[in-house]
């Protein structure tokens, strides 16, 4: 049993509660406790030396990263995020400096964003750096963007590109909390995710697993030029477009919408966030599986991603 | 620079916003993001294996301290424990019936208190495993204790007895919700807080360190029966008042109010908690420092409860 199938079978025993509107298996829990008009967001992301981040990197990346990872969930339910407690976790020796880096990356981050930092716990673990963020936020319950809403026909959008982000974007990457709340406050979006594990990874997610499929196409996947270079590297090198389908970390919001609105929104999108690519990336389909369509045909994408792609 | 240091370091430097009533310092943040009447409260908790539980504990009594902890922390602000989050820090290898039982001891007692598990995530720690808990409750405005409203001349409080947890309490303790929520509804409790750290410990944090002190009565400390049994286990051992006020991990609330209401909390406790102590243990002082008197006279307690005790 992996870590996926273990809390695949926890969830079904966890016990709810009479305002809790989505528990487990969504970017963040949805509750209403009684706000007017809104509901809270609540989340949890952590990360860990020598896995999300090496003892090398610059301090006041990491603290931006562990931050960023989860406003980037907020970001994907159209939310705000309010409040934030930091964990961390530290080996009993420890530089002064460097943990103090690590929270002016945080504090900064969550300043630029309205975001309180009311607390939190410092513990010990012994052998590595663990950061884990909690995080609070409201969404208007009219503009609150599940997961679960997707329907066949929808077009499938990416912002930015993808692939590569571990050569540095995955440490300094915005989360698009102005594009979520965007997009949620002026499209009827179907339904919404942050890019963490590549849309091989991540797509899955946003189709009912075995009810829905999708069908991308090949030459509209936003390939960063980082993907591009590095397939270029040598024989061994990983095909751009398989990075951009699986490489993860890139922290771009993937999401659905009626296919009639997609030229609207294209042309919206363009004069609110004229920096920012937005790709349509292809359709939501009735028939399941995830298939891709280039000049040579269509082929079906393996579970995580694994696919026969020629180097682009 | 310790780990409180730093913590104290970087405290005025954290952003706050104009939702937040208390930031770091308190049992819990409190927050108004505009529900009616209500705050709300806002707590992260981590255990680590070899620190706070080790390896051959039950997971199941592992999981419950590990909720239990956290609740703890909204009891001694009066609150209501709402929703929970659970970040698992695992090594790449694990017991999966470990996992399960970890998960149901935190479930069953989430059950008990009402509070919904909502999601979280499972992460890789290789050494060891880490369980961080984020909370969520809700306090009545009109009865949010905190820990800085002490007054010279309060009564000061402790509910159960004391010390010599960690010889299997610090598994197994019951978070004081339902005693938390009576004294903040029907007296007015200053300031409370939960006894993690000894009396020695967490008194301080009534005192606004600095401004006030308090005189404790030796003979009124609730010395737990395994801290007395313990203290006669050798010529090595720990004296019980000793392992009273400094063990740590007891888990129960300590408080304060007018001394004039201390009879009438007296009396009211016996008809409602008829099987849990309460002990008016000493009153706070403006002179600063903690003192404690016995038959032999007055002595003053040291940092961290340093103190030369006769075994008892």
């Amino acid at each position: 049993m992996n870590e996926f199938e273990l809390i695949a079978h926890l969830a079904p025993s966890l016990p709810v509660n009479e305002s809790t509107i989505v528990g487990v298996g969504d970017d963040c829990a949805v509750l209403d406790p009684g706000l007017p008009g809104q509901f809270l967001l609540f989340k949890t992301d952590a990360v860990v030396e020598g896995i999300h981040f090496s003892k090398t990197d610059d301090p006041l990346k990491v603290g931006h990263k562990a931050l960023a990872r989860a406003l980037s969930d907020i970001a994907a339910m159209g939310g705000t995020p309010t409040h934030a407690l930091v964990t961390l976790a530290l080996p009993q020796v420890f530089d002064v400096h460097r943990v103090q880096g690590v929270y002016a990356g945080i504090t900064a981050l969550a300043s630029q964003h309205h975001v309180g930092i009311v607390g939190g716990e410092t513990t010990t673990n012994p052998e590595r750096v663990l950061i884990s963020i909690a995080l609070l936020g409201t969404v208007p319950k009219s503009a609150c963007v599940r997961r679960s809403g997707a329907q066949p026909g929808d077009a499938i959008f990416v912002t930015g590109e993808l692939g590569g982000s571990l050569a540095g974007r995955h440490l300094e990457f915005e989360p698009r909390l102005a594009e979520g709340r965007w997009l949620a406050g002026h499209f009827q979006i179907h339904s919404m995710i942050d890019v963490s594990d590549g849309i091989a990874g991540d797509l899955p997610h946003l189709l009912k697993p075995g009810q829905l499929g999708a069908e991308l196409l090949a030459s509209a996947i936003p390939v960063s030029r980082v993907a591009r270079l590095n397939s270029r590297a040598g024989s061994t090198a990983k095909p751009a477009m398989f990075a951009a389908l699986t490489d993860g970390e890139d922290f771009e919001l993937l999401f659905t919408l009626a296919s009639g609105e997609a030229v609207p929104l294209l042309d919206a999108w363009k004069a609110k966030f004229s920096g920012l690519r937005l790709s349509c990336i292809g359709r939501i389909t009735a028939e399941q599986g995830i298939r891709i369509r280039d000049a040579s045909g269509v082929r079906t994408l393996k579970d995580h991603g694994y696919v026969h792609f020629q180097k682009s």
